[in-house]
């Protein structure tokens, strides 16, 4: 049994302005983590379902980026529509949204 | 097969001086954390094994806590010595340290 049904992790890097890689920041990661987690406690599912700000996952051209662990699903999502297809198909239904997710797999590995 | 071999997540949560929960960062968690990062980056694994500073993981009564993913190990940590142990033992040496584990099961869940 986990500690935390789901355990969310949405990177909120911020790098300079024009750096080549971008940042998650930028991108609005933020904004679409604060309202995932406003929609689970909602839901009263904070205790089981936790939403926590990370420093950089280091996947900066793929962001802004989210990891569900312990299942370990990585997702890109891009606006409020992704932000919400997460949280009520994946964190209250169970699936995860194939659109959205990323390999698993480093380019480099 | 993982994205990273060990993602590990460090509780650096702030709370005001006097909190009856106390905080991880008050209790030294950046500073562990920091220097689990540097060693890693010694043995250049900082590609596979990935160390990152994390919100309130709400266990703040246990810290300073972090807690490695995929397999899902939550330790406490009280200075450099546990630090260097859950370096060495468990991510170069791949065996959990037992002693500085802490439950995946909830009191109150």
């Amino acid at each position: 049994m986990s500690y935390y049904r789901y355990h969310l992790f949405g990177c909120q890097n911020e790098r300079p302005d024009g750096h080549p890689r971008g940042c998650c920041k930028s991108r609005g990661g933020p904004d679409l983590l604060a309202h995932m987690k406003a929609r689970i406690k909602q839901q009263g599912l904070q205790k089981e379902i936790r939403i926590n700000k990370a420093g950089c996952l280091d996947r900066c051209e793929d962001g802004p980026v989210l990891v569900v662990y312990p299942e370990e699903v990585w997702y890109r999502l891009d606006n409020m529509n992704d932000a919400d297809r997460i949280v009520d198909e994946h964190l209250l239904g169970g699936t995860p949204v194939e659109e959205l997710r990323l390999s698993s797999k480093r380019d480099d590995a």
